[in-house]
């Protein structure tokens, strides 16, 4: 049976509350995910949170299967008020459901490159909607997953995964040194397929193989060089007017739909 | 000569930083525009500001020709510290130079569209790093500009303008209803192409005209039925995985590639 918190002062108020920052999580092992939409995804996905709030007032079949399934594993469901929401959300207008997940796994060895012909492969990502947004694009492209390598946002922030829509839950994630993702990539299939100012192939040009794996830079700085160096294929977007870049999840995407695109023509 | 500013309480100081406010940017006519980039996009486009305030120990040849043009202009050129550019900015790592720009003119009988093959349409955009990501867009894919209808985020909130890295002024930009959007629209050429869910054909198989205007949907609720119904083609991506919508940004930009595509087939 769900039991009741309304109190600010309860402990597990604080404790879920102190998830919105990164030590918090990494010290617990636990990150937050909001919305009903967000956390029935997760649930069709085999994610059940360890720990569910919602609104007093909600009513919805979603949320009745959701708690359902905390309950048969065990987990803690706790009826509160929109007080108690907003305080754990940091929101004005907080959603009326909100899970607390065991942190996923990123090592790299859980990464099955067999599992789908696209990766992306993401470096020094800093801005947390533009990670959200790049794996909602690698589930529409029918990605397998992102791997973060180098020093990337926290795909656990809770900005992340409210960008996510979900898509942090059907997308396999991992975090690597560059070192360790080229000797993982290295050891089995797979082309790295960089997109740089400096090359000189139109991204339209390559015939794309399977698995292909998709390097997106730093926001600011681009790819550096020795990881350009290291790509299969390095390739360009016309770029027709005065700006030298793209937004980093609109080239992945750009990317992406252009590899996906040749292969439902084969 | 540039005149030197150091004190919070100088009223120059405080009506500038009263432009991160939507009233106070429309009362006075006036936008923040803020670091060299963007500001030497600016002048490279035309667009000289008011006021400049620069950082005391700023050294640069792009600012010293920026300097040059405001004071031709008659313009204003500050030197202050750098808590008062935190000030102005409110960014912990302000800037080192920041402008201030007369607004620009959103009337739609500014836009010639013979003038670019492509342009763009929101819809009730509300995301100012969206409507940044689509403007830098716009520019990539040689479009004339963005047209924004109903009720969209400011583009010259200080966010939108960071996240248009000048694009804001190399791209030129209007807003109107949607009714006189489409009575301005229907006065001329133009295919309206919509993304859609309940789209049945794939966005690769119609041959796109010039000039093209994609028009994108606000970010939770999509195109309105209406809206679609004006179309005159209405097409839809390859989703293939759970999610059922890609980001407003990262959409707009897949379609607007494929249109240049085509055209760079021809």
């Amino acid at each position: 049976m769900p039991r009741q918190i309304t109190a600010f002062s309860n402990p597990l108020v604080k404790q879920v509350r102190g998830l919105r920052e990164k030590k918090n999580r990494r010290r617990e092992g636990l990150f937050i995910a909001e919305g009903l939409r967000i956390l029935t995804e997760a649930r069709e996905a085999g994610f059940v949170p360890e720990i569910l709030f919602y609104w007093e007032h909600a009513q919805h079949p979603l949320l009745e299967a959701l708690i359902a399934d905390i309950e048969a594993g065990g987990g803690d469901v706790i009826e509160t008020t929109s007080d108690i929401l907003h305080k754990l959300s940091g929101k004005d207008n907080p959603q009326t459901v909100l899970g607390v997940y065991r942190a996923l796994d990123l090592s790299l060895d859980r990464i099955d490159r067999a599992a789908a012909p696209l990766w992306i492969v993401a470096q020094s990502l800093r801005d947390p909607g533009n990670l959200g947004t790049i794996l909602r694009t690698g589930d529409a492209v029918g990605a397998g997953g992102l791997i973060l390598v180098d020093d990337c946002v926290d795909p656990f922030s809770v900005e992340a995964v409210r960008a996510t829509m979900g898509a942090l839950f059907t997308q396999r994630i991992a975090a690597a040194s560059w070192e360790d993702f080229v000797a993982w990539l290295r050891g089995g299939d797979g082309e790295l397929i960089g997109t740089s100012l400096k090359a000189t192939h139109d991204y339209q040009e390559p015939r794309y193989r399977k698995p292909a794996f998709i390097l997106v830079g730093n926001e600011a700085q681009g790819l550096p060089e020795a990881y350009e160096a290291e790509c299969d294929l390095l390739v360009k977007m016309p770029m027709l007017g005065k700006a030298d870049s793209l937004n980093a999840a609109v080239a992945t995407a750009v990317m992406a739909y252009e590899v996906i695109n040749q292969w439902r023509r084969e």
